[in-house]
């Protein structure tokens, strides 16, 4: 066993996440360990709650993050709202709305699929027919913004559907938050979970989760146990917000929490507004840049995500080849197709540290000489 | 809103976990990200692997980390190895075999509770009744070291009669991991989990979790999907280990692994037999000095946890003014008594790089000055 220590490769990360770590982000994770029922740690679990109250627009008591990555978020959203035998919608347009699927039938709930091609915004149309057929139902589910395609859905409009129908409604903001206006206030969102590693540019393995006090009540009103004990958020209440002594749930990832408040803090300074129209600004700049050298976006300008971009890869071009020549001959990370776009996409993030002018400016020059001719010989 | 940067205090801990995390760890930590599916990130978790192998005593090729705390890590056991309505048999000696009841009830398992007082070591001719008497049991579950209580239980006994009447023993070696001899092959254990914060000294949040063939076929057996998908070993299997490609899953916490890669190094350069000794070697200074100044321990020490010592609060002490008198004057952190033992115990923790010398000292010493009489006056 002739194992060294690891230094990693100095990457810009431009693939769907994760993103660049700004160093500020990776000084405040590498700080040393404290207890995590430590007076200071306390008072910081406190800070983040805020922070993320105002990442996710939102006055929700229980705004925490959850010990693990974005699909434990998911997860958690999921086991604590459903009962075995409830029908929910489910939004499918992506490899994301699938995963909500298997979620929701590992609980024991009753899916009904509201189908939209990949790369097309979920259908408020559809989603009021479903409901009109389903009077049973009492959870929408739905991605906001859809990391497999790049597509924006109308989070507003579904959740309003939601509510009129009188479901509560799951939203998947992984990719969203602080990327795009996500206002789970003014919309009245219920459920909605994020992840650090998006547009946050956070290091990975948290998930940002904030629950509405109607999802709460039917949180609290279950007839059945919450089948996951990690997950079971009654618990996690005890520990993020008791209010006189917090009750020992696990241990927290207390490093990876430095880090979360340090980009909290961040994107606070920056100012949520500002940070929404960089992303839009970069956008426009990346944009620019690859039609002018024929590359194209597979989705309508109308639903396109700004912080990631679904493009066609060129004719003639063999995508591994290309994105392993960006990664060895420029440390440049872009994200390959996933599910049905696997080797006819790319997928090019710009999220939260990511979309700078350096970034945008060196992956279009990078694309160029790569999707060049000489070079492609050299790539095969 | 006010919010500034957090720094936190420079602590000492000597508690149940975290424990110190060494510099080399920290730094680690704080290298720049890389994307999960990165060449340089899929070499350094094979390297994990093997890593974690040494640390288990395992050739088991499924032995990896779950990007979660341990108590995803229990979870994760559970959930892949209960089908509804089987049967197991589960150890409670303590706080964690009570959580391992939580798990089986909430995968729909049967349990048959095998009960021993706390402080003492689970009794294996209870376990042999216990089996005797069902039959139908197809797993024992048990934990190797207690961390509510200090006591360190015979695994290799245990797991012997699990065998003996054809069960899989699920093993709870969060806290023995790195600090007690821990042979999971020679000793035939089945599913074994474990934290990251205790002996290893890594920053808390991930889960080294092995499994060996018998629990593999189980698991590849299964009639029914396992009620998480976040969980689902079977999924993680092409995460960890495909040969020709990496199936994406979710995304690893990159940085907490470069944190696990470099403390298992630390572990393997001391190598695993002399790190044992030291924790052996500094529990008996620790004792040593503690029974100088007439601290008992509550555990025979026939079965101490050299890493997680368990002692009386003397009589007339007012515990938490104590241990917040440590925190305040010396940074010093050690643990509360947990369950039945709050306010009546203090649990001292030698763990991984807590382990050393100038620890014992400070803490013997911290202890000494705050238990004397006037200072009692100042901390109340």
């Amino acid at each position: 066993m002739n194992i060294a220590r690891f230094v990693p490769p100095h990457r810009v990360l431009m693939g769907p996440g994760p993103s660049d770590v700004s160093p500020r982000v990776l000084q405040a994770l590498g700080q040393p360990t404290i207890g995590h029922l430590d007076p200071y740690f306390i008072g910081m679990m406190d800070e983040i709650k805020t922070l993320l109250q105002y990442a996710f627009q939102t006055q929700n008591p229980f705004t925490i993050a959850i010990s693990a990555p974005g699909s434990a978020g998911m997860e958690a959203c999921f086991v604590n709202l459903i009962e075995p035998g409830e029908t929910v919608i489910v939004c499918r347009n992506g490899v994301f709305g699938d995963r909500m699927r298997e979620n929701v039938e590992r609980c024991g709930g009753l899916c009904i699929m509201v189908d939209d091609e990949w790369g097309a915004p979920v259908s408020p149309e559809k989603l009021e027919q479903a409901l009109k057929e389903n009077p049973q139902a009492s959870i929408v589910a739905f991605v906001h913004a859809e990391t497999s395609t790049g597509v924006l859905s109308d989070a507003k409009t579904l959740a309003e559907l939601a509510q009129k129908y009188n479901c509560l409604s799951i939203v998947d903001a992984v990719t969203s938050l602080g990327g795009v206006p996500l206002l789970v206030d003014e919309w009245g969102l219920d459920a909605v979970y994020s992840g650090s590693q998006k547009c946050l540019s956070c290091v990975p393995g948290l998930s940002p989760v904030t629950f509405s006090s109607r999802a709460l009540e039917k949180m609290q009103n279950r007839t059945s146990k919450v089948q996951s004990w990690f997950l079971d958020q009654s618990l996690i209440l005890g520990y993020w917000t008791g209010e006189t002594q917090r009750s020992y749930h696990h241990t927290a990832p207390v490093n990876s929490l430095y880090a979360l408040h340090e980009s909290l803090l961040l994107l606070k300074d920056e100012g949520i507004e500002r940070v929404w129209q960089r992303h839009r600004d970069m956008h426009l700049l990346l944009k620019n840049k690859l039609e002018a050298i024929g590359i194209k976006f597979l989705v309508d300008a109308s639903c396109r995500l700004p912080q990631l971009n679904a493009v066609a890869v060129p004719e003639g071009l063999h995508d591994p080849d290309v994105r392993k020549a960006l990664l060895k001959e420029y440390n440049l990370e872009i994200g390959a197709g996933l599910g049905i776009l696997a080797g006819k996409a790319w997928r090019i993030g710009l999220m939260g540290y990511s979309a700078r002018k350096e970034n945008v400016l060196l992956c279009a020059s990078a694309l160029k000489e790569v999707c060049s001719a000489p070079f492609r010989k050299t790539a095969e």
